[in-house]
């Protein structure tokens, strides 16, 4: 179970959300290693300051939709892959888990064409975060024995098809990055005729 | 972010899968101060030799549905409400998260109706881990939009309209618990006609 970070690798981490104890052990270990840190915005900063160490250095390189300052992915690729080729052991960290909605793919596929070592290592999504904070199981007998993580970030994510059945399933459902949507996320289910017992809760900076 | 574990009180934290580092840093903290440590028989043995203080009194109390031994859960409600009166700080671990079929609905309402302190720490699911440690991402930009975590244990578990449904989604299907089942997985969803381009992984002690 020892983690080795070698020079010249890229490790790709979920940062978890907010509370920055959700860290993995595998990823505090990395973030105490690594020669430099590639960013995301969303990152909580205490994440940085408790794990972080002092030699690395740190570079912001988060996508912010709509927000101002942004990196665009070329040159987070660029960056990796320079910092790699330079003998450095590179932490790229992302918030929540790096499987889902975090678009790793460009840089899997970055990393793979420059013939640079890798690794992943995944992190508390917020809906896993945001269900033990707040007590309510994803799953649970004679209620729900599935669960959906998806968006509604823009209102034309979703399909009138999928609407549709997303209000008669008895899945749990998760809408990531849907705070500016709720209303049409609420309108769309009612709609289509969600049954109006169905419980809804609104989660924000639930682990922070 | 200083984890505090007061006597009397219960925490239920998710290990995580195989690998003892995917544990969150609160996890483990946690398990350093423990008294008593309820632990399902699926958590991976190395995380209690890693982490577990060496006064902790460790308690197996699995459920192993069809093979032998298994601890009923009234046994296991009293164990957590019995020691955290007795004034002990109490980790009731289980495998991967806490919130997705981990079944612990009936845990909680014991605490609640005992009075008891409690806390929940997510913990790394198996599709996070498994996706992190296979390099395949569970949504992708063009691929897939959002993913459903779901389980067809028994053949009986998914109804045959949603089965239908689960053969044309574009959603990424993460089914948990099937490996036994798989046969009858890859018959429903091509009985409802799934894309034959569609790729299938199956993958059993991801991380360990």
């Amino acid at each position: 179970m020892t983690t080795q970070f070698q020079k010249g690798k890229v490790i790709l981490v979920g940062a978890g959300t907010g509370d920055p104890e959700l860290l993995t052990v595998k990823g505090m270990r990395y973030l105490q290693q690594a020669d430099v840190i590639l960013t995301d915005r969303l990152v909580s900063p205490a994440i940085l300051e408790s794990f972080a160490s002092t030699h690395a250095r740190i570079i912001y390189v988060g996508k912010q939709c709509r927000k101002g300052a942004s990196t665009p992915q070329a040159t987070i690729n660029e960056l990796m892959v320079l910092y790699a080729q330079d003998n450095k052991r590179v932490v790229r960290l992302k918030g929540g888990d790096v499987s889902v909605f975090s678009n790793i793919l460009d840089e899997l596929q970055t990393l793979v064409e420059n013939g640079i070592p890798y690794e992943i290592v995944p992190g508390i999504t917020a809906a896993l975060g945001a269900a033990a904070y707040a007590g309510m199981p994803l799953t649970a007998r004679g209620y729900a024995t599935a669960v959906r993580l998806l968006t509604a970030y823009k209102s034309d994510v979703v399909s009138e098809s999928y609407w549709q059945e997303l209000a008669q399933t008895d899945d749990t459902l998760v809408f990531y990055m849907s705070s500016e949507t709720v209303a049409h996320v609420v309108k769309q289910l009612t709609k289509y005729g969600i049954a109006a017992e169905k419980q809804l809760a609104i989660i924000e900076q639930a682990t922070t």
